[in-house]
């Protein structure tokens, strides 16, 4: 078990207040600099991310002005590691918030980092070592799987054809599909194929493209993920039936969304797998240096499902995503 | 999946600010009142949860002012039941944080909250049906027998001989003790018996009496918990054998933390299990009202090892626990 010499600190602090609960010690007493690496925003679902790192820095810099960020985002897993090693050397973090570029190259300079007594949290992408980070926030695979499945079994009646767009093969990607199978499991609803799209829109499009030309009766699309829904219904658009079926995507990408809140037939739901993880990361990490509030242990955020009516709230206007 | 009006009503409300995004919108322009329904301090830890909750909701008031709270103690599961009616049908409550006093009947009450488009949190004691609350924060009993089975299989020989106090049977207790045992194995430790105190102190002092009085030589002890403890020690004490063995305890509490300020031998490391656990629930649940980050999910805290050298982080002088 490593020692948190910054929590060491705080204690002393609040010990030396007196009377005063830790808490309050806290909140008043103290400056911590707090160091954020991400990757940088290559893709739909890392712009998301990275707007919401920003904006969450944003915000807690105005609610706490005790606290600094340093933000870095790195195109590969090289630069991840220098920019993590620069915030020790030169900007003396107190915390890290870390989104490893890889888990494997990212493992033993994030150890160097808890060895050295500072908090670190890892948000999505594990550490290749176990009980290195004081705390893991992530998305929850299983429900996100679970509450798409949920959907089709309770909206589609018995006999009615369904396909099926699976991402990279990854574990993630099995546990998701497993647990879709697992919903839909006894509702009579037919799943014709299940094809990897590798979460791409051109592979997404290609396959959904045989799936067209393969099967004249189709009544949904499971596309798992909102680029490969874009993928699909253009497909669909192309072979002139989107009037025959539905598509389901996933992690609520902002076009998607947009569509959603005018009831577009074609995209009745979504389900989230947000890009605000790294908000909730950044934040329990300020709140471990600004209270005495306990934040480490494991947050697995809950996939929830997005709904014409309640749309709105998973809308981000100034996001990428 | 149930709506939740109240995040309807952020997400007009950041829409109608145009330009500006979400977590700006909300902190400024809402105003919200969270229900906290916790039991009272009937025991030491109880006390504890409500001294943390009082003290987290202090913090919060002065941080954020659009936020008001409902804070209501019940000594039996029925009062509970009306403390939380009350607060939906007189202060239209935003969300609730409860603590159920008991699992069972406390379920439908939460249900009904949660139907009626009310956030949800619920601590520590699950309620009897899955999927209601939006949010689930609890310790983690795996881990809390884990860290202090490590800390047994390090320090001790082979060959050194232990005794274990287990709490009330129940799943968590066997949880904990599972834990415990599977991180001892293979360490030549010999346990010499497991019997229930059932986390009373006057059990643990029994059934510490008879352990003495069978075995000759004891090493160590797992007490498992703080009032288990201090029952044990009172025994040793009595024996006059308190130089011949050390004492881990479980979930900081203060008497026991004070006595590893000051090095004592007979308490050489302690396990948490944070009666402040309460604090991150109300934390997370104030955090998804004043910002757009996702805190619905499930967040287990993790059990952290207490050392001489970290101990004044876990030590609340203000706390009656």
């Amino acid at each position: 078990m490593k020692r948190r010499s910054f929590l060491n600190t705080i204690a002393a602090t609040a010990l030396a207040a007196g009377g005063m609960t830790a808490t309050g010690a806290i909140a008043q007493d103290q400056s911590y600099t707090i160091g954020v690496a991400i990757p940088s925003a290559t893709h739909g679902f890392m712009g998301g991310l990275n707007f919401h790192a920003q904006d969450t820095i944003k915000r807690l810099e105005a609610t706490y002005p005790q606290l600094t960020f340093v933000l870095a985002t790195a195109g590969d897993a090289g630069t991840m590691v220098n920019d993590i090693e620069d915030m020790v050397a030169t900007r003396n973090i107190d915390a890290l918030v870390v989104l490893p570029f890889e888990s494997a190259p990212l493992t033993s300079p994030v150890q160097a980092v808890a060895d050295a007594g500072i908090w670190v949290t890892v948000v999505d992408r594990g550490l290749s070592v176990e009980g290195i980070e004081d705390l893991y926030v992530a998305g929850d695979n299983t429900g996100f799987g679970r509450v798409a499945g949920e959907y089709f079994a309770e909206t589609l009646s018995e006999g009615d054809k369904i396909v099926v767009l699976r991402g990279i093969p990854t574990t993630l990607d099995n546990e998701r599909v497993d647990a879709f199978s697992a919903a839909i499991e006894g509702s009579g609803v037919e799943v014709l194929d299940m094809q990897h799209g590798n979460w791409n829109r051109d592979d997404a499009f290609n396959v959904m493209q045989d799936y067209l030309s393969r099967f004249p009766e189709i009544d949904a699309v499971w596309a798992a993920d909102d680029d490969m829904a874009i993928g699909a219904l253009e497909a669909i658009a192309q072979a002139g039936r989107s009037e025959e079926m539905w598509v389901v995507g996933g992690a609520g990408m902002k076009e998607i969304i947009a569509r959603m809140m005018e009831n577009d037939p074609q995209l009745p739901v979504n389900v989230t797998y947000p890009p605000a993880q790294i908000s909730t990361a950044i934040e329990l990490t300020a709140l471990g240096l600004v209270s005495s509030t306990p934040v480490s242990g494991r947050f697995i955020i809950g996939s929830q499902l997005i709904t014409p009516e309640n749309a709105e709230q998973f809308y981000f206007p100034d996001s990428p995503f």
